[in-house]
């Protein structure tokens, strides 16, 4: 009962032994030095090491932690297995496994892949969401029509830039009472729902407050910075049970501690596993394909980590950054149908505006949906046309 | 009036060009393609490349990003000026400076050196902190014995292990009211205050409830697995009125954002000035002498953010892990009077036991103070020659 702790070591010959220490150390302290009497009364505190595979730079070590050493929550298990290794150099964090009743006390998401496609009433396609763009130093009338634009060409969900704070100009109430009227409105109009995730910010002790506060005001969504908070601080709002909105779980931040070579914690274990049992209900990531880009192994891993059958709901996996139309048969390809196609500069860098940006997205979700080309597809759709035109295509990679 | 942050970015012979764009891509999104009168609107959010330093690996580049972009708090700070960074390969935040009126929404410690000097009535020496060891698995009585050992061997400071959690068999309140017995009973002995911080953990929305029933039930410091839970969740603490206690600032977990070469944040910035802005009142560091070790002069650097004359109140400098009696010259030599001396092994694994691995300890302090030697001042201390028996002295290197 407990945690295994799978990690990358700078290979040594003497792994075994050294690794064996670590376990030791990382518990209850020293063994060999020890009665009798007190060995038995720690042994159920005892961290062991499980298994040394020898690699020809790295080895991959596994080691136990006992239950018994931790309280449940991520800050304890985290310092507990990562805690001093993170000041060596090479050692890395790939991966943690939990017992069964360890695993109960994390929440997972409330809502996740199936609670949201159910709330949008979208079962058979990939999601669209649209990233705001340019509204810092804008006012609330520039936020009013690109939301607009964006729900008449046809998007899903919409999310506030990660970088867009409170501020005088659109303030988080007013983004989301603006935001609640127009989303009503559209509904009204054409019986599509569409969620708003806007950006949960503001010091740590007042953000429940500030959350319950946006869902008395018609808040559908939140966007979460979770690595500038911690991942428990995700994990508390998902179990506000005055707080029932859909999470989106933004990994900014996150590369300092998974995207460095050789360094910190594995991509799908942070921004994959553990933002999944910690209740984000979607996790966005870089995708493979942008400029802000993680290497797509790393990335299917996470899409992985996302989708993996197991006691929790599933979490709407984002790769994103860079993501125009011609990209969505790669992302189609490499990601499935429970995907979120997420874009900003591909929406509004779109010659003919972002309606018609948007429109381009939906003629290639659902090109991928009905196994059509997307060039075939632009025969019928103008927006995808020119998207073509603008950014062309990339062929897909098998 | 804003932030000012120092990168290190690989060289670039375009790097004028690349960090120009980084600076508006961070704050305003383009800048060219935008009208007369767009441009008066933004203007006071516009981010500006100050400077570019070429260096022959890593171009110095600063950017300075108008307050106006973020709430006065460190996740949207660091979100905003290192949020997207963190996806690239060898981009470092090595510093960050603040305007005032920024500056002015920062807490600082609440007691700092000379409030914790004043408590405990020692302004003229380092201070001498012990760690508790081995505690897991054992009970209330095991701590209790260590803590009688630790206070009769004139320790001014203990802390918890940081990888000890609330537990049945040394709950929380339980050692909080042990402990505060404890240390009365020694008060009125021997008229000496001593600290003893107890590990404030568990799920980031009771930290506060926890933190005021400990300072009810007489707990005199808080230990704070700080990275574990983000830099803001300590300065919520630190700002609640109802819990006026000193924090130590653990490091645990920092080394995977700070500790690796040539990404992520300095250790300067993180475990030194964000951790003073941020309210505590002691810093946890790897030492530069133990088994985990960071370079010195990365220690020297955090010692210097601690330390430096600003609005704040100093942090107290806690360079820990593998620090034995024989080191204590090298320290005062490095670090100063302004210091806490802080050991486990060091003392627990005195060959005389515990009382007199402190006494080691307070006699090698005492001994720099004097300007003696630590050979000289052996000759009059039995506890400390045992110890140089053991360990040695480092041989001082100015």
């Amino acid at each position: 009962m407990g945690i295994t702790a799978t990690y990358l070591f700078p290979t040594d010959i003497n792994q075994e032994q050294k690794a064996e220490q670590f376990a030791l150390g990382l518990t209850v302290g020293s063994w060999t030095d020890i009665a009798h009497l007190e060995r038995e009364q720690l042994k159920h505190h005892k961290g062991e090491l499980l298994s040394v595979e020898k690699g020809p730079v790295k080895d991959i070590v596994k080691i136990h932690y006992p239950s018994a050493n931790v309280s449940p929550d991520i800050p304890a298990i985290l310092t507990t297995v990562y805690g001093k290794f993170s000041f060596f150099q090479g050692y890395e964090l790939i991966d943690l496994a939990f017992d069964d009743e360890l695993l109960a006390q994390f929440p997972g998401p409330r809502f996740g892949v199936q609670g949201v496609r159910d709330f949008l009433g979208v079962h058979n396609r990939p999601l669209l969401m649209a990233i705001f763009k340019g509204v810092m130093g804008r006012d609330i009338d520039f936020f009013s029509n690109q939301l607009r634009d964006l729900l008449a060409g046809g998007v899903d969900l919409i999310k506030d830039d990660e970088i867009l704070f409170d501020n005088p100009l659109t303030p988080f109430e007013k983004r989301i009472t603006t935001a609640k009227a127009i989303i009503d409105e559209h509904y009204e109009k054409t019986g599509h729902k569409v969620l708003y995730a806007v950006n949960l910010s503001g010091r740590s002790h007042l953000l429940h407050e500030k959350a319950e506060r946006a869902q008395e005001l018609g808040a559908n969504a939140l966007l979460f910075n979770v690595h500038a908070y911690g991942l428990d601080a995700m994990q508390s709002l998902r179990e506000n049970n005055n707080i029932a909105l859909p999470i989106v779980a933004h990994s900014a931040l996150s590369g300092v501690s998974a995207g460095q070579q050789d360094v910190g914690y594995s991509y799908d274990l942070l921004v994959g596993k553990l933002t999944r049992m910690a209740g984000g209900d979607f996790s966005l990531y870089p995708s493979p394909y942008g400029n802000v880009a993680i290497p797509k192994k790393e990335a299917l891993a996470i899409h992985d980590k996302l989708n993996e059958t197991n006691r929790f709901a599933q979490t709407f996996s984002v790769p994103s950054a860079g993501i125009h139309p011609g990209l969505v048969p790669q992302l189609y390809e490499d990601f499935g149908a429970n995907l979120v196609v997420n874009a900003g500069g591909g929406i509004f860098g779109h010659p003919d505006g972002p309606i018609r940006g948007a429109q381009a997205f939906r003629a290639a979700i659902d090109a991928m949906v009905a196994n059509v080309s997307l060039q075939e597809a632009a025969l019928t759709s103008e927006p995808l046309k020119v998207a073509i035109n603008q950014w062309g295509v990339l062929e897909v990679q098998r």
